[in-house]
């Protein structure tokens, strides 16, 4: 399924979340707060947060109306967190346009995304209880977790070396963790049984962790024309990804490999040596197996709770994020 | 009152925030956020907001306990603010040291703010229902109002006109608001009615409409070796403050005065001569009677809850506040 198709099937619901996201711009915020925030509201996305939500609540039995303040919150916070990753990573381009911080300032950039966490709180003030303690408390640990693993990736940064275990526990926290929010309030919102919450929980969360590791793979052998951006990017910047920690992991531990390949990505004349060796040494294969592992425990979550058809919603999301070849 | 009689006062209580506001240092928390977070934590402060919601709940006949939550998330909130205000302000300096910024960096400020946001909602869920939803929802109110207050302020510094009755709503989203929520949040907590919690929300919006004003006359009027810093800062850095805005709203309004008094802070040949010019015009007394109006109020809404008497810990606290002449 492409992405215009997938846009396509869900015409209502994405309508519906972008009027009630621009409804929080309220009339008499100042406008260095409002204009800001409508400029990034109106900025493209594939709303895979809020319609996680919403389809969970349907995948539950409940009605698209009942979730729509968590899908709400979870776009606001997901914005929240890109616009002061942005900042920190000094990244000046997000969804193809200006990022924030670059467009209206630091402080400017900083304040809205506060302000984000503020409204996006308050739009779950509209869930009535007793639904609304467990949803705010799933969306305030997702807050810390996330802020979590934006911590841990900037500390890697700085590391010589990270396991892939932590790796997995950083992205766990920084992707993986609102993904989860995202279908749990949805379900929770929707009148899910404990049951159905914990399964969409675990759909969402493992959804998350494949989505991030395919992602690093692509980086590595996915067709340039069709990503969109160079191939490759991750080792020219030798990035810490699932990718060359598992390559680095492999050298380590299996004194053979240790022999003929570089410990360091420093060590290899160029990309195409790169890929040459983890194809020869079976990294790529083994990240494709992990990769398949949260695909695998992706579907088993959401058959727990509703049948695996082109007529539900998250099958549908689920099979576009899984198919992503670029 | 003086501050040392004061904290001498509410030795248990500041023990017991103290306590509670340091649990929330998870140890599972990544370094680089635990260890800026203890950092700020251990600065010195005089806990006014986290004294405000136990002394609000005892007014109502609660417990301290059952409003700690409360207090350590209003504090909690108060340091995210500054820390990331003093980003925005490039203040270096915060409560006598190293601004969060200034010792860790610009990234790590941005993150821990974001962090102590979400762990002032964990806190928060540590309330139960039917008091939860109140509390939550005066907080995330309280969370878009100071973010308001914030971007008024910061708009103002790049505005030639402002109003007095602008200031008056900046100052009471950038401070009032969290006085009040505090106020409101611990009568909640303590099992307070409505009514009480009303009027505990006014007696903290007046009480902190009142400390600002106040604040902004002692940089004009207050005994220099007494304030602490340099008297006169305000006039020097043509900071717009209720004094300021009040001078020149009454050269505006009066042709007399208009003729006799120049229309910008530029037009004196120093600070003391602005002193004159302000009490000549009756600028400070005008600004006094203001400070008066809400010490008033503030004494007139504490009054419905609870007598006006030595023992009453709310009481003590607005004197003390009220009092200062530094």
């Amino acid at each position: 399924m492409s992405a215009a198709n997938l846009i396509d099937s869900f015409k209502a619901d994405l309508e519906a979340i972008e009027s009630s996201l621009l409804s929080v711009i309220e009339p008499g915020l100042p406008a260095s707060l409002r204009d800001p925030i409508h400029y990034f509201l109106k900025l493209p996305g594939k709303k895979i947060r809020p319609l996680l939500a919403l389809c969970a609540s349907r995948a539950v039995g409940g009605s698209v109306e009942a979730a729509l303040p968590a899908a709400v919150a979870v776009e606001l916070f997901h914005d929240f967190t890109l616009i002061h990753d942005d900042i920190m990573d000094q990244d000046e381009l997000r969804r193809g346009f200006a990022a924030m911080h670059v467009k209206y300032g630091d402080s400017t950039a900083i304040l809205v995304g506060d302000a984000m966490i503020g409204l996006s709180f308050q739009e779950l003030m509209k869930i009535s209880a007793p639904v609304l303690e467990p949803v705010v408390k799933q969306f305030s640990e997702a807050l810390v977790r996330v802020c979590e693993g934006q911590a841990l990736d900037k500390e890697f940064e700085n590391r010589d070396a990270v396991t892939v275990d932590e790796y997995l526990e950083m992205i766990g926290k920084k992707t993986a963790w609102l993904l989860q929010a995202s279908c749990a309030m949805g379900a929770m919102c929707g009148g899910g049984t404990p049951d159905q919450v914990d399964q969409l929980a675990r759909f969402g969360y493992n959804l998350g962790l494949g989505f991030q590791i395919q992602d690093d793979l692509l980086d590595f052998v996915a067709d340039q024309a069709k990503l969109g951006k160079k191939v490759g990017s991750d080792f020219e910047m030798h990035k810490k990804t699932y990718v060359t920690l598992k390559y680095r992991e492999m050298v380590e531990n299996d004194p053979d490999l240790g022999a003929r390949y570089p410990h360091d990505l420093g060590g290899f004349p160029d990309f195409a040596a790169f890929q040459t060796a983890i194809h020869e040494m079976g990294v790529v294969d083994a990240v494709r197996e992990v990769v398949q592992h949260y695909h695998d425990q992706t579907l088993d979550a959401l058959a727990a709770v509703t049948p695996l058809s082109d007529d539900n919603p998250l099958y549908r999301i689920t099979r576009f994020l899984q198919s992503r070849q670029y």
